[in-house]
């Protein structure tokens, strides 16, 4: 099943709910309007979906091997990333002055998207890769931008993080590998990683390790973390290999999903020490690692988005071809194809409106991203920043969750070839379960949102945000169609139920922690519908002014019809979840841990 | 992991919802009264849990395989199958004449439940051929019972049912298969079935297939469909095995779970006809293979029960073991077993709640099955009757559904492990995906639910259920407790959300088929949802005694939260869910087809 990137919604969405043309007036992105989205999104459409998206299958069906310390990719892989690194599609977001394309965010995530839903087992390469660049970025010296940027925007190298070990895996106070002090200002690092993803692999000449570690002496729990680069070949004066570090793959796993991408357990240190540079100063490991990890958490939520819309096309493709019972209207006399049927129609529509509404969602955060970033003016860079970090968990992970619904949903359209490994509905399923997990499971993003993103400022940033959304209400009230209205309804009933939830996180964290997070989910649940269904909202407001100007009129009632189901279907929940959270504590709280 | 019966929680569901004291006063079940269950229960536990739950996590690893015509179960299968036959646990609740115990059903579903949570890949074999045994207990003549049924009592031989073609799924009008009347009385059967479980395998002497087909100028459509035996080996007049019958598996599917379980592509005919065996009279093979569907409708609902437990169990284990971060209560000083943190409380609660809810659903239409088919007072038969078939499609669809969230929850507990396959979490997750599909997708159950169930009589038996929920609600209303408040209060919304849902159905599908079956699952969703409450409501109540009597109080308060837990968070999904069906259509309906 081929793909075809949804560049249409991806530049509706750029266009007129993330405005790229108001990311163009910022400073360093005059180039960057809706043209140069257009035309940077077909090129990227071009290698994904010719190049890339054939090797998606078979990635599964030939995954990732391990031999004597040796990874051997899918055959393609390692043709296919070189033909990414060439097209400066690594550096399309990383700055110029390293060989980068220095384009918004707003431009990059929709690319980030159509690589995702081409492969996700490959695309994880380039996405750690991203994430080591941008610690570099942020903490490197010059000599160490000096020596590995170049190389990792380029594609010729590829990046890692190496957070988790055996003992350490949501909590990384108890990390312990660890990092003496040489004489000549390196480290040696010793210790286990585990779930190193493209940890080890043939499809670049290095891999250039990000590794967090304490430094001997170093205070106990997260405030005595230190984060270093550690290349698996040393790298000569000249920018040219050198000796073979002392890090070495010692397995890699066997997992449900994403198997092309090879999971490696890193053992470092083995035979005397593998050589560590500092990035950053010693004890602010942490610290640099959440800007990999926010950069990455914001990607992972766009895989939701990617491995969702590809299986909605799959979905799509097979409810148009299988022909299967007679409409329930009588309106053919004749078995049609399944897509005449309400329930199957049902199915798609649930699959296009959280797909759609979490696209629109992560591209309007990362327009909020680059203002953050780039607006001359403090204030509403302030502004944007705290928007964009309230939403991160949202879209890692709604969007995450999210795609679990759709990608079991893919394959329940298909039926009992759904479950056949060869119609590629499953892959889809299997590979969807890591998003909720890594780079911090969905209760991880939770915990974020409840802590530092609502209690640490009382709610005050969410209830902005829900007051936002009161002028989109505003609006709808005014369009007066019937569609404007029924969204309007549920967008009001899901705003006021997430105000509740906000005031009550805000309200009782402190003193009644275990009471609101045993709703922390719930309520991240609940955010990112409202934010998603937002979106929708306001994607409907443009689209009855297009088809009222005549304009697109196929594609804009399509997005009215998906915003009102969207509304009836996914924002209907939010008064529930709103329950769940507010009064549903006693149900866990009051449970006996004997009783499980 | 090991699995372990949940006997405590069956043996309270069988006395106190299933109300086994009066389905032992039925004729014919005097001696199956408390006692036995628990007798037989235990003696279940035995099996399933020493013998035939080992044995799971090996069929995945060594699934089924095909070679030359033959396909080879996982090692320890056919042993297990032979200890499972001697037992007497194939022929459970079928008739003591033809060898078997003559159990109630509300016995012998806790067993299956049992037996699918061991192993569900195994446990498919023993459900199909109790479909077999069905058919023929109810359609076949006294030659075809005392030919085949006692063999298919003891385990010695296996049943299937022969329904999917390729080009006929849910959609059995389409089927093509056909037979040829012979003179001596047989028919010669012809084509092609796939999807057949356990359709060749290595586990007993003989397979007695179960096979729709055309009778040779039959009428078109679903009524010139025929039902026939066909034996993989023909049966001499001594009960000895003949000559091998011309049907062949050709192949067998690769699929992504219940890999154990062989799916057998089954040619017929191709060497000059199968010999075939008339069900009943010509061209009432459907009536007769839903007596079948309708056993294997309610096992497969089972299964979703049965998964989910397990998963449960899993994950409460690991939870237990895994030390990862401080409480955030600051309760404790160092990292905690996760089963201290509230999230993790809470997807273990959700896992138990909604496991609980549909045991207790299931077997209470399980008592309702019994009294329509023993009560000696006609009306009363009627109405259990109406009851049970009113729940099969909640069953089927509503606990399968739920076994999705379940087993996706518990690969989530697990964190990265679970992604792991040699974890087991994957397992269930990548097994339960298969239930919402076979024997009828989710959508194909709840156009039962629509048509024959809601529709067909105006609403009246779902609106005489909804009537039975409000005597429970007047005594939570009694007891006064808060968690009975509480629960009050959600039980009567998601009455109510019902009571509209099944009006808004009963009203409008003959008007406007497409609305109703735009929601028509969501309905299915919500009724299931109602009725597994409405039973944790009930739970509540008995507990609430319990407690007060001073009996079992550590059991019976863990009741009382998970019921209260249900009610909490997942009955307070109904009233958005009602929205949905009723409001919900246009989202559906408007949406043109070419617009996908």
């Amino acid at each position: 099943m081929s793909y075809i990137a949804p560049l249409k919604d991806m530049l509706f969405d750029i266009e007129h709910l993330a405005n790229i043309a108001q990311v163009s007036q910022l400073p360093g992105f005059e180039d960057a309007g809706l043209e140069t989205a257009q035309a940077v999104l077909e090129e990227c459409a071009k290698l994904n979906e010719g190049v890339i998206s054939p090797l998606n299958w078979e990635g599964d069906k030939y995954p990732s091997s391990f031999h004597d310390g040796k990874v051997s990719t899918t055959p393609g892989f390692k043709d296919a990333f070189k033909q990414y690194g060439e097209g400066g599609w690594q550096g399309l977001q990383h700055p110029v002055d390293f060989g980068g394309q220095g384009l918004p965010k707003t431009i990059g995530a929709a690319c980030t998207e159509m690589l995702n839903s081409a492969n996700m087992s490959f695309a994880l390469c380039p996405l750690l890769t991203d994430g080591a660049i941008e610690a570099l970025l942020t903490a490197g010296s010059d000599e160490l931008k000096a020596t590995y940027l170049e190389k990792l925007i380029s594609g010729q190298w590829t990046g890692t993080m190496n957070l988790t070990e055996p003992q350490a895996g949501s909590d990384l106070a108890a990390v312990r590998s660890r990092a003496e002090p040489q004489p000549d200002g390196t480290y040696k690092v010793f210790g286990t990683k585990i779930f190193i993803t493209y940890g080890e692999h043939d499809m670049a000449e290095n891999i250039v390790h990000l590794v967090l570690a304490r430094v001997t002496g170093a205070p106990e729990g997260v405030k005595g973390i230190s984060l270093f680069v550690v290349p698996k070949f040393l790298v000569n004066p000249d920018g040219s290999l050198g000796a073979r570090n002392d890090v070495h793959c010692v397995s890699i796993e066997h997992k449900m999903g994403i198997k092309a991408s090879p999971t490696a357990v890193l053992q470092y240190g083995d035979h005397g020490g593998a050589v560590g540079y500092l990035v950053g100063q010693e004890n602010r490991g942490l610290e640099y690692m959440f800007i990999m990890m926010n950069a990455a958490r914001y990607a992972v939520g766009m895989q939701g988005v990617a491995i969702a819309e590809r299986a909605y096309q799959k979905a799509v493709g097979y409810a148009r071809d299988r022909v299967q019972s007679r409409p329930v209207d009588g309106s053919l006399n004749t078995a049609a194809p399944i897509i005449h049927h309400p329930d199957v129609k049902r199915m798609l529509m649930t699959m296009r409106a959280l797909t759609e509404g979490c696209r629109a969602m992560a591209l309007t955060a990362a327009a909020a991203y680059d203002a953050s970033h780039h607006h001359p003016d403090a204030e509403v860079r302030k502004q944007n920043q705290a928007f964009y970090e309230f939403m991160v968990p949202l879209v890692k992970g709604y969007s995450t969750e999210m795609s679990l619904e759709v990608t079991s949903l893919g394959v329940q359209v298909h039926g009992g070839m759904g479950f056949i490994e060869e119609t590629g509905a499953a892959q889809y399923y299997r590979d969807a379960k890591i998003l909720t997990i890594y780079e911090g499971t969905t209760a991880i993003q939770a915990n974020d949102l409840v802590g530092r993103k609502t209690s640490r400022d009382g709610g005050q940033t969410a209830l902005a945000i829900a007051q936002q959304i009161t002028t989109t209400e505003a609006e709808l009230a005014r369009s007066g169609s019937a569609h404007a209205q029924a969204v309007l309804k549920r967008l009001t009933a899901a705003r006021l139920a997430f105000e509740d939830a906000v005031k009550f996180v805000a309200g009782h964290t402190k003193a009644d922690p275990n009471a609101v997070f045993a709703g922390s989910v719930p309520y991240l649940m609940l955010a990112g519908n409202v934010m998603a269904g937002w979106q929708m909202a306001r994607a409907l407001l443009v689209a009855e002014q297009k088809v009222a100007a005549g304009e697109d009129v196929a594609f804009m009632q399509a997005k009215i019809t998906t915003a009102r189901f969207y509304a009836d279907h996914v924002l209907s929940r939010a008064p529930g979840v709103r329950d769940s959270i507010v009064e549903g504590a006693a149900g866990v709280t009051e449970m006996a841990l004997e009783a499980f």
